[in-house]
């Protein structure tokens, strides 16, 4: 291998005397196979191309709203789960309405003994305007955690913008904690999902609202201003977002020209003091890698009990799938919601 | 930044066309500016060009001996710290032989008074070869941390090759022992320092003799086999390593031609059951990000309390130094070990 890299890096060698005097770092173009240490499954995510729409950006408000999924964005539009991964994981889904939020209760066949008074609350992903984020990933917690899920339906653009999805989230927590204690109760979510968790606490705190006895926020769209090192360093390298594009247009459409700033959007701008303990997931390729790990070490700055865990190999979101590296990250969010949570 | 990046990528993502079809992804050339979300002193060290060395590597014994430092890889060579250094930190510097094995006590003005009858063993980094790993990283964790720290000089090549160094690693610590309770002790390094932390613990398990209360193992040299996928997603991202190279070599020049994927060389390939509580260190640029986070996910697999924590816009090592980031970083080590150390 050592032989091969001097031979292939000859030239880039080269042009690095010129990086010598030069800030900015010159990184030559690479091929990147997928990730041998990853299992089997994430191997063949990886091993797609990058996602053909990353850059796609719808023109008109009738493209938004095919993007947004059946419904346009309204209530109803992400479905309660496809019978087929339900029956899969043994969780039954119900809509209902919680203090005037749409969503599903999602309820395992065998919740854990432990687990019986308690509730989790779940936030889909899907970049604020996506329907397929859906509640894949609270079936998911429902099956590997055995714990009763409520996943929120919130409103999208283009049928609601900021901050409809924050408002719903928020009022969905504030009619949960009404069928369990909020000590025995969590909040969780990746990506625009993950940073609505951490934008819902900012906002639970301002209104003097109890909080969940732990969060988990995964890959979490912490930052909408763009900055973020991992923007820069795992741009192409991460298959599912692949670079500022696409998802970063749907949250600007979504924050309907609020300020990107404002931790309601961007939630690692906040004041993250008295923030309840949390877990966050990344990838290694994750383009959110220091999205994440940012929001971590901020955390851990304000005195919380933070854990981080990253997963190899992985593209933005890698983790929230039905994979062995899904199944491992969803028991450990789990075993640390067990450690925090009240019974 | 949206309209620039659909200019910038207009030609890549007709590339990208072909990559679809091959599952090995094409990454174009990119330039990196130093992370503006680190702090100005790891915005200078990321602004610098990579390192000029990083695949130059030796032909001649003699050549290895001048890259070994002073002694040539014999102990006394990596000295007991630079004294503006000590005096920096308020840090006192003892040679002395423990066990046969030549070691640094670096003792701190202000003990902390929990830490009176505690005791942390450090093992710098430098691929196994530079004498510059040397007592730094100690000399910080005695000052930001208020330990005891006994830094372990152990031997080299051309000097001494595989398991030399190892063998001085578990020696030292076998003596460390009579010196303080191991309940109350912690192993530490970082790099090849971090690797040689996981296969002192590999070996004192087989020996059956007592294991550290803690192990901090930063960005550990865990793989020497070439596996692990950000060889190829932070190569030419790092500037510290950079990518496969002189530093790989002068771990295959430690090994004599021991099979590379022996625990002991690679501990990431040993059985991590039993293991002390640890926590791991890397950063979002670092050649051996996947060989941190690898770690970090077996260790949670055989069960043990495993800690990660991953810094922002940081080559390999970049929180090994006097930053806020590296005070951070030793605080937060710190902290895991009183946790689990005893008193």
């Amino acid at each position: 291998m050592r032989a091969r890299s001097l031979v292939a890096f000859a030239l880039s060698v080269a042009t690095l005397a010129v990086a010598a005097q030069d800030p900015a770092r010159e990184v030559p173009a690479r091929t990147l196979p997928p990730p041998d240490t990853a299992s089997p499954e994430i191997q063949a995510r990886e091993g797609r191309g990058v996602a053909a729409t990353w850059n796609v950006i719808p023109n008109t408000t009738e493209e938004w709203a095919a993007l947004a999924g059946r419904g346009g964005g309204a209530p109803g539009g992400i479905g309660g789960g496809d019978q087929a991964t339900l029956d899969r994981f043994g969780v039954k889904s119900e809509a209902m309405t919680v203090n005037g939020v749409n969503t599903y209760m999602l309820t395992p066949n065998d919740i854990a003994p432990e687990n019986r008074n308690r509730l989790l609350v779940h936030v889909h992903g899907g970049c604020y305007v996506l329907g397929g984020g859906g509640v894949g990933e609270g079936i998911r917690m429902a099956g590997f955690g055995r714990y009763k899920v409520l996943s929120v339906d919130y409103r999208r653009p283009p049928h609601a913008f900021y901050p409809a999805a924050l408002d719903d989230v928020v009022n969905a927590w504030k009619g949960a904690i009404k069928m369990a204690d909020p000590k025995n109760m969590a909040l969780f979510g990746t990506s625009a999902g993950g940073a609505l968790v951490l934008s819902t606490v900012h906002r639970l705190k301002q209104d003097g609202a109890p909080l969940p006895a732990a969060i988990g926020s995964g890959t979490p769209m912490a930052d909408l201003t763009g900055h973020g090192d991992s923007f820069a360093t795992n741009r192409m390298v991460d298959n599912v977002l692949v670079g500022v594009g696409r998802c970063d247009a749907m949250a600007e459409y979504y924050a309907h020209g609020h300020d990107l700033k404002d931790p309601f959007l961007s939630p690692i701008y906040g004041d993250l003091h008295g923030f309840p303990p949390a877990i966050l997931s990344t990838g290694t390729r994750d383009l959110l890698l220091s999205s994440t790990v940012r929001v971590h070490r901020k955390l851990r700055q304000a005195g919380v009990d933070a854990q981080l865990q990253v997963f190899e190999g992985q593209s933005h979101g890698g983790y929230n799938t039905d994979t062995p590296e899904g199944k491992e990250a969803f028991e450990e969010i789990a075993k640390f919601f067990d450690k925090h949570l009240g019974r």
